[in-house]
């Protein structure tokens, strides 16, 4: 069982990542994420991290991870509801997240991938 | 005679890479792919990995070189069947597969050439 819900919407998957996600949920987030692409053959991935004050390097790259498998998959990763004080701090640390989306929000998110 | 049989579908080449794909049988299957991109003027080729469930760095760096070459004979490649774990391995190795497409299946594959 999935620490981290997964949702169909319509041809995307949309996952909400909590705080304090531990390393082995992510790498349970990332091992899912890639069977359901396959499984569903889903156009995109939407992860709203809006509830995140921190992204670390850590879930940076996990992200990076994430959009890299995805995108081998043939699928698209967005990133959305990033805080203004996040994007300053990845910023600043040098983690442009490349090779992924970003929007503002779900709507916007859902929009990109369309 | 090649280890890897290439197949004419239409204007595309269709090969299936099965495991334990020896160095030098790369090496010929290079070679052949790119003197039938010619002889045949394919539009695309299509390498089914779905067999594979280890990509190592030596393939990736094949696949690499094969769509290279299929691009400066003015074709395109798409690699097809990936499976999930395959990917999640590669964007951990940080092995994109750069200019190559990517789908889930051989006729989406087929599609993404037309």
């Amino acid at each position: 069982m999935s620490v981290v819900p997964i949702v169909d919407i319509d041809d995307v998957l949309f996952v909400s990542v909590g705080d304090e996600l531990e390393d082995q949920a992510v790498a349970t987030l990332q091992q899912e994420l890639a069977e359901r692409v396959v499984a569903t053959r889903a156009r995109g991935v939407l992860i709203d991290i809006s509830v995140l004050d921190v992204v670390d390097s850590y879930m940076a790259r996990a992200l990076h991870e994430i959009a890299a498998a995805t995108a081998l998959l043939s699928a698209r990763t967005v990133v959305v509801g990033m805080r203004p004080e996040v994007a300053i701090t990845l910023a600043e640390l040098g983690l442009t997240l490349p090779g992924m989306l970003t929007a503002l929000s779900v709507r916007e998110g859902l929009a990109a991938l369309r």
